[in-house]
């Protein structure tokens, strides 16, 4: 059995692990405050190009995205997100439970657009409603598709003109940013958008989410929030030591690069077999729609998740590759996949 | 310049690092469902002697602490701590961040007793007040001290006629239960508490805390909060294997023994030269009262908090030890001390 | 200018300002303890029909919704509502701001049915999304439709099957159950849903909402969450004497059916106009749909809320009468437009 | 049976429910935009002397106090009371439901001082501790206290040096403010105060407080957390009306004159009796200290709170007046307490 079910279906990075042996018994501050962690903010800041943000590691996506989001806002005002977006489904209520509503916006490409914020605004005039205050997007998004640079550009200009914070959850930023499609770069983002996260755990780290706060206003006090939350890893060395390897002569950009190019050999094969998918996808995730039957067979040697029901007879699936993923699995499942199709 | 600063500040055993270089590339299932999650709490369960506990491994002390409070109290309803408590006041108001406050206790010795609990009840007589519900108490405590069976068995037989939860902070629960003054075991736990865990991250883990939740019900969907509050890591294998090693062939209890070695040859050489504590604590965290200038003279080879100003000229220091602490280095810091004094 | 705005236009019925005087220097117990209070609850538990009940007083829906859905849920749990819910788009995140997400429903007529409810449950079948655990319904809804009595017993089956708590918000309870298409009874609530509330504020009360918790299960400490949402008023005497009048020689139905009668009365001379309706609202709101010139002409004589445009050239406005509505207001209403129809 | 057991005992002065009849068949906006309401802030800003503070009015003072705090407040602040505070243990943990903790100072008087805050600050010094913020001051104070100008000044001006928030509950403010000690006149309080609340529920309104902010930084979208809360009346009339009245002619001065007369008297009395009090209170609350066979006997015509025991034998007791406390009563009460004596 092997799986193409997400993309931290394994350890680390060798790197990485090394990295942690090799320091183990060097003593250090606790809290973040350790000498890892500093040269990793620092070798993150360069990578940037900035040093004017603020950087702090944290665990994990739900983790950091209900510290930001509830150190972001005051209690009235909400979140807007896409339908799609992991805060609003898939993290049991993390941000409503600090006490902030989440404003879903239908969006068939997990995107969201200038008009659709706009349309959000124009239906919370006044106090009776919530007031809509950040923009949660992510990428690369829960469906796999990306930001181009002019579409950020345009939320910027929104978000500037309406006095919105907009904020991107980056737990597949790597996947994202080395796709073929993708033209923004790392440095491109501190003006892009106010703050976003850069994705460990998803891109060959045990757990880690680099949260790179670009805006002065958000910046204050935010290592209380981390306490508060739980966030503040007593070992924060564990963090510092994974973001400094990954940053060290782009290994992090590698990962992302084969995890995207695993999800390429299988995207193309898929499509050269007529096989449609459910969204555009072009990083590390892809759905393609596929019989019944024929999922029930690959079922027998792959596991991946069955993400929904198409027509009776059809559904998508969702294949994720990582870092870890192999080549030859890739082949092989393209193998059985095609004998399948022929049957 | 050796630190006694505290016992988080190596990273792992080795033993745990090696079982994650073994492990790396075995695929898993993500969010703590993992063979190595699994095998681990059986392990625990069986080292515990119940199987019908529940037990959940979250990252940290403070994460795990608001995550089961959270979930254990009603709205209206505290928890009751000794002023000393580690959530009372160093967890940045997390539990209040989750709607709840906490009742202090002031406690020479950072243990509570039936009697001052008897007296908060006393004093929340009805709705103007919060209803205490929770009683939460360390083991060891913030301040080194342990709790006996006896003092346990009572604290218990008040919970119950009170309908009060025991929940036990464990973060150092290694120590105490190795403590040469300890006469409770691990098995005892499951009916002398409702809830308790046990700290890996200050007993030779990178990250980790096992929550085992003995009450019935207060166990039900508890899955729900770990996620809520991003405790629910994707890589829930990073925890699995780590107490998978600990509990294997005793390692979490030897590691504890050591660190309470190192303490007690600080404790009775220090006791030997006639100096006093702040503190009775036969555990791993010693607080001996020092002329404040010979604490400077120690400052320049080690590194300890000064936890508190006793007179014009003492303070007590806090020497904490660890898993990882060695005992040449022990040693050393006896010599300095002497010489010190002597001067 | 005559205002068909809402329902809470004008002050209190004179005979519960008649009952404040009188009442007035009589020395009574705070925090709803008082005579007036204690009598009203046992008052309305007679009208109910059911003495096992518990009765708390409050000041406005909000309150009451927020105090009490708070109260009900654990923090993992939602609400679900329909679109329309008043909770969901007109206070302000209060659910949200105590911790919990509502689940939307679409839902055309505002009116929640078990197969919608059954969609929300497949749709959360774990730990990584909310656990939906309280239908909210409003009768009358928030556009004007009422529930009929087999439609709550199938919401209350479906409830029952799925450990799910059903709650009325009752702010137009009144209208509702004098409105001509009701088959149900104020004494049929208990057993059809698991609390209520029967809403003063907007049938002739200056404020107030008698919540009625009908399952044991949500009575417990519940006097300790009105004092910690501020809902305890210090001279609870204000809400009590208030439903004592109210339910007295049955003032509060009559109220009820005053504002019906004005709706009726406006109903019947639109519809005879040919004027269609946004929707099916046999109770005190009522949404005509007109053509936008004539809006503008009506509103230099009467003020109400333009609901929603339909088309370029037509809106929908709401009409709302009350137990204050003054019939020859009514009449002149429909003399002008019917004289605005002809031009 | 005559009670002395607060000042919210009897409904409302005459004149106020006189108000609310009149008025009573206008039509009115809702939600606090009434005509009355927008007069009765003119009015109030006028007898403050201030156009440039903003004025709402909400309904009691855990309610004021649970919105304005939350309001003013970021998530890891906190804030810090007298330990007689009436939101540290009368309010049922309203603020830490709201995600804030309160910090408790041992005051005797029921007053602060810069130096005691300035412990409170130095004890909490970094992110693993709350960030005190706000200081929490009543006026007059929970066991009758009031704050001469100068000690305002004092914290005016260490809150300035601190960037700390200075917040006054005046749920009794009137009885202070006419204090025949009192030097500070309530158009000093703008300057002196961040915001305060002027109480109408003990000053002989039905409900009603009237919160002024003065402080810009803390007047943006307050409406939305008064509707959050549950704090927006839809008929915000009754609050308007009722403040209107109260500051028509002096009202609110008058009532609280008549008030403190009355507390005088017993004051006077009791103290030529040679009765010692467990306070010095000059306003309507005073605690003198009699036998606990002499309360009994008190008990069998007047109700009044047990305050607290002093030793085996007596009690202090709490007798407190009102706008509606009649002199005759308060004479009976004397030579009842005169008679007692004497046996």
């Amino acid at each position: 059995m092997y799986s193409f079910k997400n993309d931290y279906s394994e350890g680390a990075h060798p790197r990485i692990l090394n990295a942690l042996v090799e320091s183990n018994f060097e003593q250090e501050e606790g809290y973040g405050q350790d000498r890892f962690t500093r040269k990793a903010i620092e070798l993150l800041k360069e990578t940037i190009g900035r040093t004017d943000v603020d950087i702090h590691l944290l665990s994990g996506g739900t983790q950091t995205n209900l510290t930001a989001i509830s150190a972001f806002l005051r209690p009235h005002e909400a979140a807007i997100s896409a339908s799609t977006g992991h805060i609003l489904g898939h993290e049991t209520g993390a941000i409503e439970a600090t006490g902030h509503k989440i404003l879903s916006i239908e969006a068939e490409d997990g995107k969201l657009t200038p008009a659709q914020l706009q349309a959000v605004l124009n239906a919370h005039p006044d106090e009776h409603m919530v007031k809509p205050k950040l923009v949660y997007i992510s990428n690369s998004t829960e469906i796999g598709s990306i930001y181009k640079k002019d579409e950020l550009v345009q939320l910027r200009n929104f978000c500037d003109e309406n006095q919105l914070i907009l904020f991107m959850d980056g737990a597949r930023l790597g996947s994202a940013l080395c796709s073929a499609e993708n033209d923004i770069l790392l440095s491109d983002l501190p003006r892009l958008v106010d703050a976003f996260y850069i994705g460990g755990t998803k891109n060959g780290a045990l757990i880690g989410e680099a949260l790179v706060i670009c805006r002065d206003a958000l910046k204050e006090d935010f290592r209380y929030h981390l306490k508060q939350k739980g966030a503040l890893l007593a070992k924060g060395r564990l963090l510092g030591i994974q973001f400094l390897e990954l940053f060290r002569d782009n290994l992090f950009f590698d990962l992302a690069s084969h995890a995207n190019k695993m999800a390429e050999l299988l995207r193309t094969e898929i499509s050269d077999a007529k096989i449609p998918f459910l969204t555009e996808s072009p990083s590390n995730q892809i759905f393609p729609i596929l019989p019944n039957a024929l999922i029930t067979e690959l079922q027998r040697k792959y596991s991946f998740h069955v993400w929904e029901q198409v027509d009776a007879d059809h559904s998508a699936i969702r294949l994720v590759t990582s870092w870890a993923t192999k080549e030859d699995k890739v082949a092989a499942f393209i193998e059985d996949l095609n004998k399948a199709l022929i049957k």
